[in-house]
């Protein structure tokens, strides 16, 4: 901590503004618990890893952190996301032989629940003469195959869920995620999709109770959050693979802040989306080249051709840094 | 529009701003299809009550409006409502014989799906030989009693749901729902549970693109939201029985600002609750007195005491302008 990195000082900078956002950070709930559950899980898997029957551990983070604007929360800024993608790529690493840390923004989208939606979900059952309830038969196929993915991915002990809220939350959790899955080396994976706040209000300049309106309008002042991006691949997890995400709305600046991402916080890949297209196609920045992908009839998402991309390249790297000996 | 009412020139005021409110905001998707759906429930509805099979059609609002930092929305401002008070009252207004229109924010909590935690739901299923899904027989009564009660007030034409995110959404939407309740009289309610906006970026002075996060600090500047409640009560819907709901995390303030209310705004009654303890108790103020509703061993939930109490008085009101021949 503190130290000089090979950059230079840029490192101690965000190294003490990182250090200042967790000191005074409310702390967070349950942490003993989370960190019991990421090490038994680590451990489990870690074993299945060098048995060969797993590729890896990565942690997927997914959906929007809040700022809370207040201490007793009431108003919060938010950044979008449904955390599809998240929970669709959760899918499809299980699927390539991962074991998955789903961070994941309370309420938002989660793995093998995508093709049941919330909104019309009582109409998948019906009462037969009020003594049992039935899945409808025209929904039988997606519920079978929802429901033995899931059960399956959770009885093989390949999915971890844990949820956040805030940002406060969402770092904090991180923080303990990336610390243990160091001990995986080139093994452990960040896909780091969530949506992660620029600004916050620091915990100790917040006011406690709800804001009042009756003093015309309101003014708020936010801080940055200090780039975490870098602190994980500095301190926490240097030696695992990390891939970042970039989503902007303005196609004309969206390869130029991926790039700017890509070298900044030195990532493996930077995945570029923009938000009206996002479903249909992404950029990846990986390895030199910016690769173009595509939903296609041969794929049904466009995290099935995305992932298998990162996966041949998580494993070219592992196997490089594994015959360096350096892992 | 633009008279003087008889409280002199305040009215004037507040619609001038409601009318920059809407003229200032973006157009509502699918409004004619809203409006089409609001006016046959009415109709279906209204005449049940005329043949007295019902007491009346009650607009519940729940859930939290959001407040858009950006036209092509990544960032917004969240008011915190899980919306488990209006998906819970609007149980026991279908089963106190109301009709309900729901107005709710997107993937809050629903009416019958509330004993249905999200998180774990998947555990409520089973595959049976890899053929059928069958409901795992520890959640059987769970889910009986869920989908038995939603699928017979659906069935019954009892319940009308529409989705909300934005402030925008929301007041316009309850703006073609008031209305349109008017014709009602005394018979129509507004429950207005929904955590409403207090401050708005409008439309017009914000930014287009994700706002960028290199400049340092964000400094956020939000306008005052019109007091529709004025509006609705004076303009929209002037014989229906309105109901308003005062939060606050702040004990000392919250009976004074829940008589404010009350007067400012000529709300029938205003349910006060705290910010911790508002699935336990609740203050209402109504006719003049101040009942304090708890929640105890008889009373599954505090909202259904509440209901009972409202109904009660949504009917002297009804009897009370009906014989006095104004509906």
């Amino acid at each position: 901590m503190g130290e000089k990195n090979e950059q230079g000082s840029d490192f101690v900078t965000l190294d003490v503004n990182a250090q200042t956002f967790f000191s005074s950070a409310p702390p967070l709930k349950d942490e003993s618990d989370i960190a019991k559950k990421v090490k038994d899980f680590i451990a489990q898997n870690g074993e299945a890893i060098e048995r060969r029957r797993l590729i890896g551990i990565v942690c997927v983070t997914s959906g929007g952190t809040t700022v809370p604007l207040e201490q007793r929360c009431v108003r919060f800024i938010d950044n979008f996301s449904s955390g599809h993608r998240g929970a669709t790529s959760t899918e499809y690493f299980v699927k390539a032989g991962y074991a998955v840390i789903f961070l994941h923004r309370r309420g938002t989208c989660q793995p093998y629940f995508r093709d049941i939606p919330e909104d019309s979900f009582m109409e998948y059952f019906e009462l037969n003469d009020e003594l049992t309830v039935n899945v409808r038969q025209a929904h039988m196929e997606v519920m079978k195959s929802s429901i033995g993915n899931y059960h399956a991915s959770v009885r093989g002990g390949l999915l971890l869920k844990l949820p956040f809220t805030t940002i406060f939350e969402y770092l904090q959790i991180l923080r303990i995620v990336a610390t243990s899955m160091d001990s995986l080396g080139p093994r452990g994976m960040f896909y780091l999709a969530a949506a992660v706040s620029d600004f916050y209000v620091p915990w100790m300049s917040m006011v406690e109770h709800k804001i009042q309106s009756s003093s015309g309008h309101l003014n708020v002042s936010l801080a940055p959050v200090p780039k975490m991006l870098s602190v994980l691949r500095n301190e926490w997890a240097p030696r695992a693979f990390c891939i970042s995400f970039k989503l902007e709305t303005d196609t004309e600046i969206l390869l130029e802040k991926a790039e700017m991402a890509l070298n900044k916080y030195k990532m493996h890949a930077v995945v570029a989306n923009e938000l009206l297209t996002r479903k249909e196609q992404v950029i990846v920045l990986i390895s030199g080249k910016k690769i173009t992908i595509r939903r296609t009839e041969e794929f049904r998402d466009v995290e099935d051709p995305l992932i298998d991309l990162l996966v041949q390249n998580h494993l070219e790297f592992a196997k490089q840094l594994q015959s360096n000996g350096s892992a």
